[in-house]
């Protein structure tokens, strides 16, 4: 079968033709339909720190998996053959400690399925399993809740996804978003107040702020807006430090809460909003044989919207 | 009655003579006995910014108070004449908002009042108020219970009761302090290990850390050496500001929570362990009218133990 294999950092990606996995027990073997690329793709070729959390090479990357059932392990009871399914990338870390979904067919543990709705496409399935569990996830770690108010910081890729999701938890959102350009969409997304800084929103008595882009002076001023024993949420990694003022932290008695990843729920979450049309992630499809273009768009940051690759129909 | 006065930033205490309190409805009045004296008193003598919290002044200060109630107000029926209390001095932040105990009598809510058991003295009730309770409060902010591996950073005032009190919560206790020259008390006190930085603990998979010295350094590398998933709680504020790396935050899902002050249960559990014996903080007497002096001394670093006036016998 196709498969794409990440072989080293600085390496291109290859394409190679590999043989079918079959199900072990308490597993079944997807034909998967759909698998995202995430900007970690672009971070496993440039930098060897991911090799850390990494099988032996060659590993198949994709860690955006969606498709169809067509053979279960021993022992599987609750999933049969033809059930549509997206996979929760955090129980085998896919793509990383196992193959992923750059293939034609993949085995997974049953621990990680999610079943998908009928009003979902594969491609909507596949962009909820890590950028919609990612935003989401974030609004977990936040409490977020109705009636509260939330901060969001960046209207990017994740960001509208947690703003949108925010606001359909019931909360109101504050957004904060230095390009000017998508300020009517977050508008449009619900926020009831759309800044350049969070720091504008100061006196708003925001109870949780979420970083979702993490430039570090982002982190600061999120600490600093948040209201006393309000929590702010880093998710973003756009700079690795941050200088925060400590005063504030503990006369406020204020919380930093590092977020990752996220929960089946937080998948749940998302392709419910999708399925009643009240979310609805920009996705750009490409070809399974144009993967490796699609992760040098990702580089070369000319992406518009989540990029998911077809690999079947 | 005797009290002193502060009248302003950089303005010497005054020691005047002002009327009694009498003790208005919900509230008694206090025979003031032991009050202690605090690294705040210099703040306030040195920098304006404490006004800000303050009533108009001049006001009383002291938030360490220990005395025997000589009134009761309109409604007051839990408490008597001759009880022997101590004040939580957040219930109206005694000595900024309210006149605080450095007076011979002092008019109290009795939502802030706690029952010193027999075997605590004034002295030592006072000096629970505050020292105690903001040490013992990080605890209850960290999450502290019996099987826990608990980090603590620096073995001063703070830092001895957090240290010991978490040890006999039944944590596994880790002493992160600079001073060579206290590390064998801090072994007496239950420390399993002592080191100069807390980064030497980073592969003893710490659960929580608090950080009584507040360095900067110390909450980046507290940040750093708590296990993934793992909680830092500051508390110290030797530097207001701290550059932390939000990779490691975000990766493991740590967290950084303030802590000041605590609840009237951080006292409680502070005079248990006083009255029990298992707790022996270090306190130093000196006379109602030694007072100025004694903050010069705090403001010199010249002082071993708490600091606790005699206001009565």
């Amino acid at each position: 079968m196709r498969a794409w294999q990440f072989v080293g950092t600085h390496k291109d990606f290859e394409r190679v033709d590999i043989e079918e996995p079959t199900a072990g027990p308490g597993k079944v073997v997807i034909d998967v339909k759909a698998a995202g690329l995430c900007h970690s793709d672009v971070g496993i070729l440039e930098d060897e720190k991911w090799l850390e959390n990494m099988k032996e090479l060659p590993v198949v990357p994709g860690h955006e998996t969606a498709g169809v059932i067509s053979e279960v392990g021993e022992g599987v009871t609750d999933w049969k053959v033809g059930d549509r399914v997206a996979v929760w990338p955090m129980a085998e870390f896919m793509g990383y400690m196992v193959n992923g979904a750059w293939e034609d067919r993949a085995e997974v543990s049953t621990d990680a399925l999610i079943a998908i709705p009928d009003d979902v496409t594969f491609q909507q399935a596949a962009a909820a399993t890590d950028a919609g569990m990612t935003s989401v996830g974030a609004l977990s770690t936040a409490g977020v809740e109705a009636g509260m108010k939330v901060g969001v910081i960046g209207f990017g890729g994740l960001g509208q996804i947690g703003a949108r999701v925010a606001k359909l938890r019931g909360a109101e959102v504050y957004v904060a978003e230095i390009n000017e350009a998508v300020w009517d969409r977050a508008r449009e997304a619900g926020a009831t107040q759309v800044a350049k800084s969070i720091s504008e929103f100061a006196d708003a008595e925001l109870d949780v702020i979420i970083d979702y882009a993490g430039f570090g002076v982002t982190t600061a001023d999120a600490l600093k807006a948040v209201k006393a024993g309000g929590r702010v949420v880093q998710v973003g990694m756009g700079k690795l430090e941050a200088t925060i003022d400590t005063y504030s932290l503990i006369l406020g008695k204020k919380q930093l809460h590092g977020s990752v990843g996220g929960s089946k729920e937080d998948i749940v979450e998302t392709m419910r909003h999708i399925a009643s049309g009240d979310l609805k992630p920009a996705i750009t499809e490409i070809d399974f044989e144009e993967i490796p273009a699609g992760v040098q768009q990702l580089a070369d940051g000319s992406v518009v919207g989540r990029l998911v690759a077809k690999v079947a129909d």
